[in-house]
Parts: C-alpha cells; sequence; structure tokens
C-alpha cells in the first residue's frame, strides 16, 4: 500500500483579491504562510515524513512546499519542480478581478469559464506582456507548447505525462511522496485518480493547504482518500473556494 | 570562461553563541536571515541568475540558500543537496561553547583542533547521542561512512569527490552554479580550486553570507575571485570569524 499526500498552496494575494491567477507567479500572503506552517505541523505530528517533494515552478507552492518541510525537519530531501503542475493557465482572465469580471460578463460566463471542463477562457495575445516567452523556467518547453489558455481539458492533458513517467515511478519504488501544487492541477490529479467523470471534476473544491492523503494499492489505485484535520474547518474552506467568482455584494 | 558564485550560511545560533557546531542541525539567526536577504539582493542587482544549486542536508545552508533564490526570483531551479557539503564534523566538541573550551584546554588546543589541516578533535562514541546514525539525511551513506570526527582534510577528501562528480561536470556544461555551503567545505573547494597549501587553508577565513565569485577558465582554472558587495564590511566579517574561539574577557 502507497500512500501520498497532495497539497493545494495556501492562500496567495491574488486569491484574497479575488483575482484570475493562472500562471501569474503571485505570492502567498501572511494568512497563506500560516496555513502551510499549520499544514507541516499536522503532518509531523500525524507521524508524515517525506522522501521526495514535487511541485510547480510557481512560488506560492513553492513557499507552501518549502514552509512544509520547514515544519517536518525534512529541508534536505530532493525537490522537483515542473511546469506541468502548474496552476492551469487562465488566458486573457489573469489579472482580472473575478467579482469585476462576473459583473461584467455575468457569473454564468465566469462560471462557464472556471467550471466547463473543455472550453478555455479567451487566450493571451502572442505579444501580450503576460505570456511567459522570455521567462527562464519556461526555458525548456517545445515551441508551442507555452500556453495562451487552457481549460481543465488542456491541463490535465499536460498534468499526467509528467504523473506516468516521474511521480509514478517514484510512488512504485516505495518512496513517500508530496505534491505542492495548485486547485486545478490537483484537480488533474484527482480526475485520474478517482476516474471523476469530466462534469463532477470541475465541482470538486480543493481547500488551501489542507493535505489530502490518498492511500493507492501497488498499481496506483486508490483505497480511500481523506484530509487531515479538522472536518468542519475543511468544509468551510472548500466553501470558501466554491464561492470565488460570484459577484460581490454591493 | 566559466564563474561560479560560493556563499556560507548566514549567521547561525551557535555561531551568536560561539559553539562548535559541525553537523549539529542549528537554525539561522534573525540577522543570519537579514544576512540571506542582502546577498540575494546583491546577487540579483549584480545581474547573477544561477540555473542550478547545490547545498548540504544541513538547514543554516538550505535557508540562506532558499532566502537568496528567494530575493533573486529564482526558486523553481534545481537544488541538489549532499552530506558532502556538510560543514566539517567536530566530534565530541560539538554543541561546546568555545570560548569555554579555550578556557578549559587552552586558546593553543583549541586552534589546533579548529586550525591544524590533519589533527581532529576527539572522536564522539559510537553511542553518543550526536551521532547521527538514526537520521534518515544520512541513509545513503555506506557502512563506516558516517563521520564521528573530522579534520579539515577529511573534509575535503569527502567533499572532493561531490566536486568532480556533480558539480564540475555542470559546471563545464555551461549552468550558472551557486553553492551554498560551511566554512569548512567551503574551504575544501577553495583550496583545491587555488592549491592553496595545508598551512596556509587553515587560516583563510570565509564570512558569512557574503557571495564570493570564483571565475574560471575552460578546465575549471580560476582566473581571479572576489567577494561581491563593500571591502570594509567583508573585511570586517572575516576578523569576526578568525577571532571565533578566543576564551571571551571577564
Amino acid at each position: 500500500m502507497h500512500k501520498i499526500v497532495l497539497i493545494r498552496h495556501g492562500e496567495s494575494i491574488w486569491n484574497k483579491e479575488n483575482r484570475f491567477t493562472g500562471w501569474t507567479d503571485v505570492d502567498l500572503t501572511e494568512k497563506g504562510l500560516a496555513e502551510a506552517s499549520a499544514a507541516g505541523r499536522l503532518l509531523k505530528q500525524e507521524g508524515f515524513a517525506f522522501d521526495i517533494a514535487y511541485t510547480s515552478v510557481l512560488k506560492r507552492a513553492i513557499k507552501t512546499l518549502w514552509t512544509v518541510l520547514e515544519e517536518m525537519d525534512r529541508m534536505w530531501i530532493p525537490v522537483h519542480h515542473s511546469w506541468r503542475l502548474n496552476e492551469r493557465h487562465y488566458g486573457a482572465l489573469q489579472g482580472l478581478n473575478k467579482a469585476e469580471t462576473a459583473a461584467r460578463h455575468g457569473e454564468e460566463q465566469v462560471l462557464v469559464w472556471r467550471r466547463a471542463y473543455d472550453i478555455p477562457p479567451p487566450p493571451l495575445d502572442a505579444d501580450d506582456p503576460r505570456m511567459e516567452a522570455g521567462n527562464p523556467r519556461y526555458a525548456d518547453l517545445a515551441a508551442g507548447e507555452l500556453p495562451r489558455t487552457e481549460c481543465l481539458k488542456d491541463t490535465v492533458e499536460r498534468f499526467l505525462p509528467y504523473w506516468h513517467e516521474t511521480i509514478a515511478p517514484t510512488v512504485k519504488s516505495g518512496k513517500n511522496v508530496i505534491i505542492a501544487a495548485h486547485g486545478n492541477s490537483l484537480r488533474a490529479l484527482i480526475k485520474y485518480l478517482d476516474d471523476v467523470s469530466d462534469a463532477d471534476i470541475v465541482g470538486l473544491n480543493i481547500p488551501t493547504a489542507q493535505p489530502l492523503v490518498y492511500e493507492l494499492d501497488a498499481d496506483l489505485k486508490p483505497i480511500r482518500h481523506y484530509y487531515l484535520g479538522d472536518a468542519a474547518a475543511i468544509e468551510a474552506a472548500m466553501q470558501a473556494v466554491a464561492n470565488q467568482g460570484k459577484a460581490k455584494q454591493a
């Protein structure tokens, strides 16, 4: 039996400002850092001890991971970064306030962009300053591989090769793995592991910085999964995620 | 021409308390963190941009590196950890206050243990709680490879294989490398690079968290080296290191 831990980054500045973030490299808030610390203490207290970690190339996930590892006294383990664990690319919505976008386009259109499995938001123009063409962390991507927008289906398709080629063999080798990533890259993994339908995966809300444990059999089929920690707090955190993108009350 | 940057960790709690640290995994002080931040800002301002980093398995070096990378917005680069970059193991002196040890054994004996190239301090007993036998970060070491004490010669001998097999080929491949390590593991590298004599290397004082740049030719022979930043501040920091181990005035 294998056990892996998934953790979504703590609250980021743009989570707090209710903006579409995507690949924008925003930092954690103080609250986000505190959430990550609490997750690390909880994991340590529950006896977890990771041998290896996987994360994205975005600082809100990396800093969440580093904070967890510091609390667990495992700062010395190997950490692997991949753009394939990045958040879903939000195209031309990146940087826009979710409530403002909802007020302008209607809550339903925003919900489509956020929650339809295969409908991407409008793409960035090739010369948009938000394109990451010159960013050295994406230098290894093949021409045309750099997204201009993504629907969740796209995120699943670019995440899964990394799971199959890199993470899954490591889990099978018996290593204790933690994956620190983003709402949609974790959805991509959960969709695959639990064989969740296209319709259902978009309604799955993953709270920030709550360790999610998956117990897997020898073939990496899930046996069960559960969040560590206080159930009521986790429910409230999920609801907070679900409420994003609604127009603010005047 | 290649350029590598060496950085000794910022002030640690035991640096401040004037204790022999060695492999004891003590944290940075607030001052140590601030030193690391300043080093990161300086490196960024001077146009450095690292592709890959090497550090020890001790948190004072790791946290110095993480802080530098955060300031430089390079948190996403690969970081490799090795016990071969650890500080020199200080044997039975680990944990002792340097000034107290000096008062008990005499400044000269302490200076021998600190500064003789090939005379190690008394070894730890095999059952000493300070032995790291059960520590998972050393699980990969072969039987008998875990040191019970080290002289600088021992540190050189266990550091150099990592340089030759791992770091040097990476530098030659054209990657921009930073090495965040410890006073004696950096002495080991400098002794090799600059072919410093056994007698002279023990007198070389490396200040905490001051980026030390080595420019190397195609065969990795040094062309020149220099500290970044304010020369007077670096001289004062070197002098502070040199003064450790003297008995405190009453």
